[in-house]
């Protein structure tokens, strides 16, 4: 099935993609951090990757950007491996809040004051601290480390202008900590772990590097071309719900209803998505909708969705 | 696979069920409806079938009980069934909310005022004037006529005594549809409307009726026994969504990392689930927990859930 | 002083009232009452009264009007002398919320569930319940007979076409009262509440009304031309108190700064005030500012309070 | 008027603060920063003084405590002397908003996302913002000045346990601080912002100090003892209106209907307050009510203002 999928693929998909470009002019591209304003507003392109190591992208997959939001699905993963189901969902709810990824107000209304759940910012910066290691140094190593061996890549690194952009601006984030620190939620320094939050939103891949970390999901945890077991099972599980109930910020019943896989997105313009036991997606397309999420990418997966009958529901 | 889960089953059910029973005295029989207390708190049943009518029953699984939110799986499907995607999800949305499922906080803050999704108390309402019919007594001949179908049990009717209780008492249900009318979501007759909802959230069903609903959906929309088809597979498909997404009320997300399997409470104690491709399962037990579900019930889900690995995510 | 007061306001008042009509054209005529878009844009008027019955007025001091908003005053009033100050409070606050006066949100959100003031819908709708009298006719009938008495006027009506219009139309009101029901905090039957309530809305005057209405309670509740008592003082020091705190919806604190007397809007454009121990005001202007009050009166008044150094703070 | 209530107080202030220092017991020490805990639940003390310099006192009135937010009232009317009015209220707005003092809800709920009033915490820092002065040392060493002024004492200084307890505990703060930084309206480093915050808020007074500060406030500006004038008569005028709306948290319509004084509290237990043209009034007691007040002191004020006919109302 995979096999005439992949050939399907090869002769469609340049042809999709750019149908789903000519939406791109109706989205925007994020301004709120300097940074991400360079950006090409009519930017698209994707990364199939199988199980096989066989691949098919189209149109702007070469283009490298910043994972933002799509770290929070392994650090999350990572936090899980550090410390166990127990000692994270103490600090982190399971639910979807329908609240804008950056608001503060369920965290002021609703006992006991910890998160909704991970993949919102003040869950992520609550994960981020929850990474182990003795200082933010090596938090970040740890974190860059797991990523490189998720996406095979070891020349996977930071955007430093990105880094900087986000941590002189972040004052949002830093609200939401400071607010985390007085529930008690976040017990280090604040600068300290927004310090480890920023440097994981700013690690810089291609869709090629989302295509392969998401493959890692799509097979329960193992990279299916090494073989090499990196992730338990268990937290592929939780990872992959979370990406469904909540992975596409204050959109993600939308996202499942309309495409139906486990997704990640970002601010950047970028999308790891998963059809599981199959393929590995990466996404990147940098005008965003109204929720925050790729325009023009959600298109192209709704497309893809519906042709190969991909939605797991 | 599915002959020795069910030999497992035949085995085991009674076992398990009598441990989570033990957790009933935790929970709290609902009381906002005043009929609805006299169910009792140490009831729990369960009844599970398989695609050939095989079934497997343990506990109080005979006890009679109203359908209450587990309806509004089933009217949002009739919804679609008579106007479509497009008509019904103008009027509501499909995102889980986070707040409680009789909420008026984001109707009041979100443009453009229209229930968050059909699960909610403020969506199911709304869901409930659309569906076809030219009177209220009409629309709910409809459902219930719907109602017996899917459970191949003619005999299926109203609970009148808790129909009457909850018309009385259900001020909230009304304080929401009056504000639906005020934001142009609702067009007919509030109290005709309410009619309808009370109506269909009153019919009575046992573990065995959900059990055989469940069924249809755990087959795409085809009755597997009879081989009639009952419901087309997208509407199924954006029922499972939702399901997975708000079918447990605000703790839904918790309930698709634990148990990870399409699900609808009500606050009568019932639970209606499924296993694709496979099993329909209908729960009931009364004592509730702080969210609304089922304490018991879930607790025995989720067990079942872990020995037969059911998730899937 | 009140001569020099009265002579200076002979003179310029008309010039003021002018300057101040140039302003509607930035308002609104309410519009969510169908009846109320009625109201002239353009129209402004004003009548000051003093103690000895001398009056000045200026512009569309002739205009009928209903009193809407201004109505929750008195009926605080006659609640209040019908059951005390107790009884009254066990049931609405004292606070000011900054929400807008058809909110719902602090209902829901702050225990104990009760309105947080008497002069925002769910707390006037609350008052109305309140008031004496063993059925809902009987409660107009001595509400409009309490108004009567104040304004000296015996053919103080309702209009009967803006009642039927806010009737039809109220139901994010009858929202707001099933809600209250909900809580508790209403006991009778909504709809005969909410019939009350829309009746004193109704209640049909003119400028000249208004401001022998505010006179009572410029002195302490005793009308100073007839010499009669008819309210007690600490009844007139309470609701000089909500007035100056709450009586120009969500920018009564701006009033209080710009204006500084105690006052009461409603959204058909009229406002009540008063300079304690001198002066009863009614000011109409239809046309809105985005606080629901007359754009053009607020800055007539402000004029004036400047002008004569009225602030009483 | 104002001899014979000083002989009144003179014999009868100390029997009537014994009867409201009876329910201390009832209220809690501020514990949120950490060095306010040390503070003596049974205290209460009061220090009333006339325009001739006269006085009376009794119970604890000479124990010292901090101003806390008694001072954001005195930091307003510098801001106010050194910006004017249109520069001050561009930055935060005038209307009560029935939140806790430290909510952020109506920030990001309600455009354009400056604070409600100065008097909620939001307000006060970023009014603290706006004091003149090239450096927070400057702002400081201004604030301090004008204080010392105001109470015609040149020893007020600062507790530098509390400033140092506050400033390492001030999470909340820190994250009501950012969010204004986020929203463009503290232009400043935050982490200077808030250390002119927390220093005004540790200065140290005892009753009389804040007795000689309200009595400038009763006369208008003027220091009726030096004939000295400190405040122009239109600030003062906006204070008195704050102190009124919004003066005693979420509890000053409440405090506006039972006393009827502009007045200001802090969590230290310090309320200051005034009889305009009259007198000046500090008290101290640090057994808090549930929105934050001095439990014993509004009860003793209560007493006063019934006594005396004091409500201005």
């Amino acid at each position: 099935m995979s096999d005439s999928t992949m050939e399907r693929l090869n002769a469609l998909l340049p042809e999709w993609l750019e149908t789903s470009r000519l939406h791109t002019g109706q989205g925007k591209v994020a301004s709120y951090i300097p940074e991400l304003v360079k950006a090409s507003q009519d930017d698209l392109g994707i990364h199939i990757m199988d199980a096989a190591g066989n691949h098919v992208s189209a149109g702007d997959c070469g283009v490298p950007f910043t994972m933002q939001s799509i770290s929070k699905v392994f650090t999350l993963i990572l936090a899980l491996m550090d410390h166990g189901e127990e000692a994270v969902f103490f600090n982190v709810g399971k639910e979807p809040t329908g609240d804008d990824y950056d608001s503060m107000i369920k965290l002021e209304l609703v006992e006991p004051g910890i998160p909704f759940n991970p993949l919102i910012n003040a869950g992520a910066i609550t994960v981020s601290s929850l990474v182990g290691g003795d200082c933010k140094e090596e938090k970040s190593r740890r974190i860059l480390e797991f990523f490189r061996k998720l996406a095979n890549n070891e020349r996977l690194g930071y955007n430093e202008d990105v880094f900087r952009s986000e941590s002189e601006s972040g004052h949002l984030n830093r609200s939401l900590a400071y607010f985390l620190k007085h529930n008690g939620v976040i017990k280090d320094d604040v600068e300290d772990v927004l310090a480890v939050y920023f440097r994981h939103c700013s690690i810089e891949v291609t869709c090629a590097d989302l295509a392969r970390m998401a493959l890692v999901l799509a097979h329960d945890g193992t990279d299916p071309i090494t073989g090499e077991e990196l992730i338990p099972r268990r937290y592929v599980q939780i990872a992959k719900t979370f990406m469904t109930t909540c992975g596409m910020y204050n959109a993600s019943g939308e996202f499942a209803i309309e495409v139906g896989l486990p997704a990640k997105s970002g601010v950047s313009g970028g999308i790891l998505t998963l059809v599981p036991g199959q393929f590995g997606i990466g996404v990147v397309g940098p005008a965003l909708n109204r929720k925050g999420n790729s325009l023009a990418g959600v298109h192209l997966l709704e497309r893809l969705s519906k042709e190969f009958d991909w939605s797991f529901f």
